[in-house]
């Protein structure tokens, strides 16, 4: 095996040529094996072997700086680099991030996840680079689906101003994480289809100077193409022609299935079913279901997505069957939320259907563009909790700081099925102000004495109080109302008093009666949100209270950048365990009564 | 006069053909007259009316659907829909807005201020009137300047995949507010030399149809192209080229200085010396003095702006002496977080100063870019506070609730030019963490006990005791500081009791050991910020206060969006003159005692 022979990138520099083919096979088992195993982003990631091989042939990273798109395609590079043993070793596997990380690597540069953001990092290191007279390469690697991201216009429209050296790979594969949208694909598919040749040429017009490489599993035109640009003295595109999925025929035969899956079965591509992330329900089958019968009886209602329509239930069976009342605009989250603004405002009734992480692209453009016009659009956010996926980059859960200041957003916070299928119904009916529902990741059963939503209309904050108690009063917000519920137990176990129970419902607006009444009759007011502490809901809550001069108890993670952590160690570290938050919350009573 | 009779758009369509010239110049005049006594964007809006003249010939708004990007150029439009008094008669003048206001007219469909959004707002109304069957002309007008923003990237490259029609006019003055940047200029410029025949076509690349009209301030030809567009069943987009300030020989001469003005004599062009936002202190010259002597020691100083690089004091004159220790990407925020990050991972020491207004653009690239990857760049937040501007598309006072939550962002508030500076000096020379400062901007001068910057370093948050009193501890953050201190005069001379005033200095990062301390020894905490309550400061320190029944009064303003307010109008309404927040703190600590 000649993998088991590279350390380092030096190792890929030493081989004789004509084993550069042999390795890249020997990756593309190592990665199938592995995935097969553990699960990954294997079509990405297969379609890039050769040219992370290739890299590491031309160039010497980290003197030269290699900075991946998105970097969930890095695994080549990572078994470049040193990491070989996750991969190769079945004892090893998940050592290693799925992402570009530092701390794991000097090859890594910056930690990342989000797409779109390479040609700016890598023109800044190109820049930082000048100004300290310093002479290596700077190299972007960026995938055809990040080029619809704004941000990565913009990155080539100003990298087209520097005066010295600068690499662009396009690695392009024909595929988003589902088909492509926009017309700039158009574009890739002549260039394509004329070997780069076609009269207009998207990068030249960006003031970019552009090569054209076919085949772009091929190593060794790889190698050849690179050491062309080694040393160049100004911003150049290499557009590469990639397979996803390359070599593994059930991935070439279904790319956007084999994307990112679970483990499989290496013979026969056979998959696991994927585990509902909310055990109780399919939030996903629940939205897609709600939306079509809205739109059969509504015209004007239709869905949005920004490359993500399975999160709303869209397969491709019922995004064609949806049809005009279906919009897929690619990866552009910044549109997305403008582009449902100008639907709201003309009539129809659009629903967006987002991941909280990505919606933070379009922070701007809800605030000036949605927010400001009052225009009646839904945003349904995705993947919101400490349960949602952990890694650092995709940290799901400052969605409530970030859309809690959102001056005329209603943003609702539903525990479970029934109450997010009512508030998404009135949504669609309403037309005074934008609507987002944070879509629950944790659901369990509704306690026998859970809420019932007994509401159909969310104009006005009113908070549901589940159970009457006294001394302490416990806010469980959306998702994890159920902990509520179980702290709302402890405390009556331990103290022999009920706690007073109550399910918030909203994140914006705050229910003053509500408040007032149980400052007035509750010696502590405790909060329990499945988000970021600071400028979350628990804060609204506490500064009302202020004034009263009433204890409040605000429980919710800090914000912070944790990696691949366990949610449980995660809420334990912050004292969010039952038995953590029931036992301050008595001790803080007592301290009140004294 | 043509335009006095002119109440409606149909007014338009009735004249003959052959007026509407004469109509433009009665319409440059009244510009010009009008912004010579009360200010305004001249050089875009003299380039632009031609155009909107021909727009309201040929289409029928509001039926048919135009759209403006940034809106600051629609004064012609504006006067054609209604409203030519307000430039017309002195008495009406400052009557309607400088931006787009639907509550104004239903010819302005959005509220809108920041660039970019046209597009995408366009292809939703589109879309919207698809959805229902409708057939009427949809038309974005976008500023050359404006395209360099990603959103704008995003709609273009979505527009292309819409089955029907869509007109966008490119309005193309080969200027930003100050000089272009980005490559894609040079292909503008190609396209403007080969009268839109140049090989490579940007907006051909995004799949778009197009169209060229070499001189955009000849109404008639305009009027014979847009009649060609009437009716189209594609996505087209008409490239126009226009003169900023046309018809105004000082604003042809000097397009950037004429871009927004104050008033000015009209006969020959002398204008008004600006006056400064903040009367004891110019922080722009502040700025610029501060990095251009940081740049002279050290190579690695880099200042960055996206298109407003007045804002930081840096002059044409400035920028060429800075060489490439200046770097302007254009309008392109995203970008501009995403360059500082990586440049300050590669070694540099980049400042990029930017309005609050605009950094909104760039939440994700300060999260996912800046603060994962804890790069020791510098932002310096200008604008930011009740005091800056007052158009409700370009509220500054939300950044404290945008940054607040970004894990590992210091961000701290001066409250006078030494400590900015002693703030701007640390963060140059740290490595540890991104760093952003709030530039003051009302500045009073220092009270004699005032807050001595007596820190060199803002590593570990530490609140100043600036007195020491007894009862009501005021904090008041940075450039409310000086209120703060009236705040508590007034708490003295009323209740003969002095109280203690706290300059915290930092906006991330509680002073946990001082606040300990001041809620062991006080009966009250007020804080004062010039920033919007909810999600904001106070609301950090009422939260961590909350479990010790501390009372907590919070003032801020209300999340909303005030129009062209009154300043303190706004501040009275939320209770926070000197008067109403002494009346209120005395009032709780009476109720505290009770």
């Amino acid at each position: 095996m000649i993998i088991s022979h590279i350390a380092s990138p030096a190792d890929v520099k030493a081989l004789d040529r004509s084993e550069l083919p042999t390795l890249c096979q020997e990756i593309r088992q190592a990665i199938l094996a592995s995935s097969a195993a553990v699960g990954g982003h294997v079509a990405p990631n297969l379609g890039a072997i050769e040219l992370e091989c290739a890299l590491h042939r031309v160039f010497s990273s980290p003197h030269d700086k290699i900075i991946f798109d998105v970097s969930h395609q890095t695994y080549a590079h990572k078994m470049l680099t040193g990491r070989a043993d996750a991969f190769c070793d079945p004892a090893h596997y998940l050592e290693v991030s799925g992402f570009s990380n530092p701390l794991e690597s000097e090859h890594d540069l910056f930690a990342m996840g989000h797409t779109s953001t390479s040609v700016g990092l890598a023109l800044g290191m190109a820049y930082a680079r000048d100004l300290a007279h310093e002479t290596h390469d700077v190299i972007a690697v960026i995938g055809d689906g990040s080029l619809s991201g704004g941000l990565a216009f913009e990155g080539l429209d100003n990298a087209a101003d520097l005066a010295s050296g600068l690499i662009i790979i396009v690695n392009d594969n024909d595929h988003s994480i589902a088909e492509n949208h926009g017309g700039l694909y158009r574009n890739l598919a002549l260039l394509r289809e004329s070997k780069g040749r076609a009269q207009d040429n998207y990068f030249r017009t960006l003031g970019l100077d552009y090569r054209y490489l076919d085949d772009g599993n091929d190593v060794l035109a790889l190698v050849d193409a690179l050491e062309e640009l080694h040393g160049i003295d100004h911003p150049v595109v290499l557009h590469v022609r990639t397979v996803k999925g390359m070599g593994y025929a059930p991935a070439e035969a279904d790319p956007e299935g084999w994307h990112h899956v679970g483990p499989f079965d290496l013979a026969t591509g056979a998959r696991e079913p994927r585990k509902p992330v909310a055990p109780h329900a399919n939030y996903a089958e629940l939205t897609a279901s709600c939306l079509v019968s809205a739109m059969e009886r509504d015209p004007r209602v239709v869905a949005v997505s920004a490359a993500t329509p399975y999160i709303m239930g869209f397969t491709p069976e019922r995004r064609a069957q949806a049809g005009r009342q279906f919009l897929d605009v690619g990866i552009a989250e910044e549109h997305a939320v403008t582009l449902v603004t100008a639907l709201a405002a003309g009539g129809a009734k659009p629903v967006l259907g987002i991941y909280g992480t990505f919606l933070q692209r379009a922070y701007d453009e809800l605030w000036h563009d949605l927010c400001l016009n009052a225009a009646p659009a839904t945003i349904l956010v995705y993947g919101s909790s400490v349960f949602g996926t952990t890694d650092q980059t995709h940290l799901g859960y400052f969605d409530i700081a970030m859309l809690g200041d959102m001056p005329g957003l209603r943003y609702l916070a539903p525990t479970n099925p029934e109450e997010y299928t009512a508030m998404l119904s009135w949504s669609l009916e309403q037309r005074e102000m934008p609507v987002a529902i944070r879509v629950p990741v944790v659901s369990a059963p509704a306690p026998a004495d859970g809420p019932a939503c007994d509401d159909a209309a969310f104009d006005t904050p009113a908070y549901q109080v589940v159970r009457s108690g006294s001394k302490i009063a416990v806010l469980a917000l959306g998702d994890f109302f159920d902990l509520g519920a179980q702290v709302a137990d402890e405390i009556e176990r331990r103290s022999g008093k009920r706690a007073t129970l109550v399910n918030p419902r909203f994140i914006t607006g705050l229910d003053h009666a509500c408040l007032q009444r149980l400052s007035r009759t509750h010696d502590l007011i405790v909060t329990i949100e499945d988000g970021v502490l600071e400028g979350g809901w628990g804060e609204k809550v506490a500064r009302y209270l202020g004034p009263l001069g009433t204890r409040v108890r605000c429980f919710g993670v800090h914000a912070g950048f944790p990696d691949r952590y366990d949610p449980q160690e995660l809420l334990a570290h912050d004292g969010m365990t039952v038995d953590a938050m029931a036992t301050e919350a008595l001790r803080l009573c007592e301290g009140s009564a004294s």
